[in-house]
């Protein structure tokens, strides 16, 4: 088991990685004063049918008491009218505010049972265990938790932090490669924006990463973590340094919402969003054409998406102005520098984006 | 006009005190690099009535774009079916995260308003501008939002600081008496938790109070928000001092259940319920009969209630434990020790709750 600390003064909390450590998260609540040993699970069928004998069976020992609230499955059940009903067990379980809510799934589940434990009594406590790739090295990490609305995703929500992730490299094992690949779209983001070397690693070990490789992913996972981390840590509320997070996920946002959310998954949405923010960037001259090619090379060869098929790229322009980081009507676009560098600018002339949103649609 | 600092680190802000005072938001929000010019005011349609004009005169000229949305009387809009109206009304004026929510009205409003502006895209501004005495000197100030579940009130919210409070003391010269006598149940708790000087003077000045003079009710406010502003900037969070300011207040929330928040206004059921958390200190020979009678008495000169008239003392005792402060199955129960002085102790027999349950209501 590794780990990687999220400092955050009070609110800082513990990434734990590993194999087989589900049946650990109750030593971790038993262990600790701050809790009253009562958690809502909030989890999906099938992911509890996977894994939730490993996370619960040594709950009973610890004196741990459990209900387990099932959510349908999807990106629809992260709504307002879901978290109502979760209130309602919650309540009906006698969840006190030193209680925990436990998330058990993917970045569905992880967004809404967050949403709940933010807003539940002003805030109970939060322990996420991601079971996606996509969950694990993004989403239960930082403290987004969100429900969407019916006019957009994610406009709803706070930043609230949990008291640990639990991220159990088995839990890939199971998930199906599409779910790898979407996953794989937010690390070679955090290459980009953060690391040069954890990109030349991805690119040197990409049939490693397509055999499903333990320990490949273990670093990966860890590295992803820690790269989220540091820059949380710096920025818990998005003011400023955070934004770079969003490299790719312009574009990406607007391809989600024109197709649907049903076409592309969101780390597949990210792909051809960072290759949209790469061609502006070299549009404008800050992104060097070899590197626009070396991110085109690593997201091809690990399979990933490189165009917004179905795409029409003029009905894509107007919506980019809806995404939450927008303000006083500028898109803050995260554009590439080198490997490890990026900028936040909100000077794009429209032209530009255009003719790039009309290059990354067929 | 007159100010109180609540001290929260990044999250401070100032409370501005005094008549006819409405007219100045416009200059704050223009005066400020942290906001976009463009405001959703929440508030109730006969308030709007009252205040609108005054609160919005100089809005144009300060290039503030502003809508109304205007939410139903009473506490039972304070739900997340008039929270998701008022997402889609934010969202549809193209609020972002600089933009602002400002709560023009009582309690309901502001921790109606409140809840929306900490979740819409995970946090927008909000400025609070409390027109009845209990939301000026309680609810106001301190960051608590909140809607009710149909289990319970305040169940649902978040803590969520404003960026400053407008306090116009004009608002409660159209304020009905009652209203008045409500939010009087809150400042005499001041008093007793924290200030024996203000407790006298709140003696001293009862037939000014009574007759609305003006200077008093402005230094009645002011020593309120220092009070409360104080007590929340040593723990925003609720995690211990903060407790305090439930004095009298875990008896008031089961006086409103048990009457369907129909019967007494929430500072009507704060006075009975002082009243019942001093009778439980004499009983355990914490609180001296003497300062249970000097409290009885300014609530009773204040015109103030006394006795839960209607309510069954026997069905009161269970729903006790439903209060949010109730952590591991133990009630905080909040005791007065002198004037000024309080403590919280989980260890008052059922037996003493019990017979002062009987004592409080007829």
């Amino acid at each position: 088991m590794t780990k990687v600390q999220v400092n955050l003064g009070e609110n800082s909390y513990e990434i734990f990685i590993g194999a087989k450590l589900l049946g650990e998260v109750a030593n971790f609540v038993a262990d600790s004063k701050n809790f009253t040993k009562k958690i809502l699970i909030v989890t999906e069928e099938n992911i509890f049918a996977k894994f939730g004998g490993e996370l619960t069976k040594n709950f009973s020992q610890a004196g741990i008491n459990f209900e387990v609230a099932k959510v349908p499955d999807g990106e629809t059940s992260k709504n307002l009218h879901e978290a109502e009903k979760l209130y309602t067990r919650a309540i009906n379980f006698g969840l006190d505010r030193k209680s925990l809510i436990l998330a058990l799934g993917g970045g569905v589940i992880g967004d809404l049972a967050g949403f709940v434990a933010a807003t539940f009594l002003r805030g109970v406590n939060l322990i996420q265990v991601p079971t996606t790739l996509l969950a694990q090295v993004d989403s239960s990490v930082g403290g987004k938790t969100a429900v969407n609305h019916e006019l957009g995703k994610n406009l709803i929500g706070a930043f609230y932090q949990p008291r640990a992730v639990f991220i159990d490299t088995e839990t890939l094992k199971t998930l199906p490669e599409r779910e790898i690949k979407s996953g794989l779209g937010e690390v070679v983001k955090y290459g980009v924006i953060a690391d040069p070397d954890f990109f030349s690693y991805l690119e040197e070990n990409t049939e490693k990463i397509l055999a499903g490789d333990e320990k490949i992913f273990t670093h990966i996972i860890k590295r992803s973590c820690e790269i989220k981390a540091d820059t949380v840590s710096r920025d818990e509320k998005e003011n400023g340094l955070r934004r770079i997070l969003n490299f790719g996920h312009t574009i990406a946002h607007v391809i989600e919402s024109e197709t649907n959310y049903q076409k592309y998954r969101h780390g597949e949405a990210v792909s051809i969003g960072m290759i949209g923010a790469a061609l502006i960037g070299e549009e404008l001259g800050k992104t060097k054409t070899s590197d626009v090619e070396r991110l085109k090379n690593l997201i091809q060869k690990l399979g990933m998406k490189t165009f917004c098929e179905g795409c029409d790229p003029e009905k894509m322009y107007l919506p980019l102005f809806r995404d939450k980081k927008t303000v006083g009507g500028k898109i803050n676009w995260v554009l590439m520098k080198n490997f490890g560098e990026v900028e936040v600018t909100g000077e794009v002339p429209e032209k530009i984006v255009k003719k790039t949103l009309k290059n990354i649609a067929v």
